[in-house]
């Protein structure tokens, strides 16, 4: 497989993976609707073409396995989701399993004859677009699906249980999508970075060490709206200019240290008119590391800060954690194997966290997982404009072939 | 007039025009609305019960006139106005009219007999609610009123020209409303001060400096969008951030001097999700100060900062004056009147400005303006919670009485 061809190939697939929304020319593609089983199909009938089986298991992901040196060996899995946030970018999630499929294709074009089962999985929900939460198909698949989602509705009302019917899923048999830990040799995620940092550095791709963990807040201060010309600075209780110095705050607290970034990416000013002090202001915090210690000392850090902001300006603090979740590593031998496969291109190995959530974060909890990233145009993700190089799209998919091949190898040394 | 009898008809009169609303139990009275036929209609019952003549002007002002020792003298003009903003206060205009109803009336039992004629005018149109723009009615006494407005619609598409045939006014007579500067003596209005200054100080009165100059601001900054886990903090162009510097930049420089106030009263950033770094926000600057020179050095300062923290972020900044008002002094001479009257009411006289916009500003283009602020509980108004104590209201309309009383001695001696 020549860089060109294996480039032009993943880009179209790509895009004939685009094509398959809700609402053209947008990209969107949400869990258990017809374009998710229209998907599905796709990538069935390209798993088949590689010489793989496919299948759709209890939660609607799609399984392709091909055996290797005899049936049942535990697997190597790779693989990366198929959904889709609304207007998304074509390369998040898609970009993982075409590439996987194509090394595929190849390692049986040439004949290679695995120690090990390989799968590419097509994960089914991993955006939480649909029922508010994410990471569904992996869920499903560590055995960390909590049956109670399937309870939860959609914004038209349809809830989870009715939508798996419809798609002609059995929502009791969830727990059959469920794998073991002795049947996984590990699992390998290809994936666009979904930030700047591989372009800063001029490397098409890079290895990624941890997925970060993340702590989210609503914040409400209440301080006393006012009349804009009537009130004399001295007097006033200005929720905004509260607020402003907490937005400062979780900006200086996580320039600090490198690894932790944190967001306040909503805010609302309430009355809201021009010619009035706000009495009330909402905003959200989001907070993450690679390193969960390191977080949890930061967040306690900006509960500390905001709580004495607000003390000082005599504004009424309510702050509560919404979400929490914990970081989770990729295996140092796995990293080790990443960085072998990325310097045997010819490319200078680069270790990086990955600040966005992804299906590797859920499949921690049953396998040694790894993650590859691609260089991503600009940093932007989760938008029509999110794009890779198409030379890039061909060092990920070599990449990923020679950590398969690693394997084989390494499998094959265990053997002797 | 005993304080208890003139509180309690003050508050009583208040009441009644409280409940001439289109949203009960909320008080809304828009310019020009069926409610606003009926407070004039009570308004005029009121001034014809004093001894006064009423008419209904060009633009539709209540305009109650006493003549004094023989016809056609020039007036003292007293009034405020009688329109509200939405769920407004019921003090906020009113409390100066029929204060000045009631010491019209006093006057007139207890025998005075003035050497000026004595005005009373409820203003049409103070708040501009209904098309937004207001001192309409003040605009159009003074000769300043731009027919041009007479094409502006309501929010249901009514023109303000229609709307006027249908109240049954003449929207080409408007210029007969207009006075000339020879035919008013002063103009003098009682107001709610609308702010905590007086509270703060325990006073029930104070005598009004100034009405304040404002200046306003849109502001647009323009930084990138990111995922919030993806982009690390040294490389973000946060918008918010930055935007959080500057509402920090104008409250810094507004309290840095007496007088000089400033608001952010509306903010959004878009595009406004928990998992985002804002890329675009927008927010609003209101400025004011009783000095016109000082205002517009807090302004230019403002802009200064703004544009330095934009190109210290590299932000896209668009920042635009959309609203300059310059500021009213009051009459060095009214003001000395006004503290007389004060003081003979056993109160300490004290002066601050109005941070909020008055008729008597638009009166202070053909007449030397003078005004009275009474108490404002917790300095909260355009809000059904404004109140004032009913003994404040008294003391009110006792200083007014004085005030027309010294008038009448002033010009009597003027007349020797």
């Amino acid at each position: 497989m020549t860089g060109g061809d294996a480039a032009a190939e993943i880009c179209a697939r790509i895009d004939a993976l685009a094509a398959i929304t809700e609402d053209p020319p947008r990209l969107t593609r949400l869990f258990l609707s017809d374009e998710h089983k229209r998907a599905n199909d796709l990538v069935s009938a390209w798993l088949i073409e590689a010489g793989m089986s496919a299948r759709v298991d209890a939660i609607g992901n799609v399984v392709g396995r091909i055996e290797g040196a005899r049936p049942g060996l535990p697997a190597l899995v790779l693989g990366s989701h198929l959904d889709t946030v609304r207007d998304a970018g074509r390369y998040d999630g898609m970009l993982g399993v075409v590439t996987a499929i194509a090394c595929a294709r190849e390692l049986r074009r040439d004949g290679a004859r695995l120690p090990f089962a390989l799968e590419v999985i097509g994960f089914a929900e991993e955006e939480g677009v649909r029922f508010g939460t994410g990471m569904l198909g992996s869920r499903a698949m560590s055995g960390t699906f909590d049956p109670a989602l399937l309870e939860r509705s959609d914004e038209r009302g349809v809830t989870m249980k009715d939508a798996m019917r419809r798609f002609g899923l059995d929502p009791e048999a969830v727990p059959a999508a469920a794998r073991n830990r002795g049947d996984i040799l590990a699992y390998a995620e290809l994936h666009i970075e979904q930030g700047p940092v591989l372009e800063a550095k001029n490397l098409p791709v890079g290895c990624v060490t941890s997925i970060s963990g993340a702590s989210r807040f609503e914040v409400e201060l209440t301080g006393r709206a006012g009349h804009a010309g009537t009130v004399p600075m001295g007097e006033r209780r200005d929720a905004l200019a509260a607020a402003a110095e907490c937005v400062l705050a979780v900006e200086r607290r996580c320039a600090a240290e490198a690894g932790l970034v944190g967001t306040v990416g909503r805010i609302a000013a309430l009355p809201g008119a021009i010619n009035v002090i706000p009495g009330i202001v909402r905003f959200s915090i989001d907070v993450r590391a690679p390193d969960d210690a390191q977080r949890q000392r930061a967040a306690a850090d900006i509960e500390r800060v905001i709580a004495s902001i607000a003390a000082a300006r005599r504004i009424g603090l309510a702050m509560r954690k919404v979400h929490e979740l914990a970081a989770a590593p990729c295996a140092p031998w796995l990293m080790a194997q990443i960085e072998r496969a990325i310097a045997a291109e010819g490319i200078a190995p680069f270790r990086l966290a990955s600040g966005a959530g992804h299906d590797a974060m859920t499949m921690a909890s049953i396998a040694d997982v790894g993650m590859i990233f691609v260089r991503c145009a600009g940093g932007i993700s989760h938008n029509p404009a999110e794009s890779i190089l198409p030379e890039d799209a061909a060092i990920g998919a070599r990449v990923l072939r020679r950590l398969i091949l690693d394997f084989a190898r390494a499998e094959a040394e265990t053997m002797r």
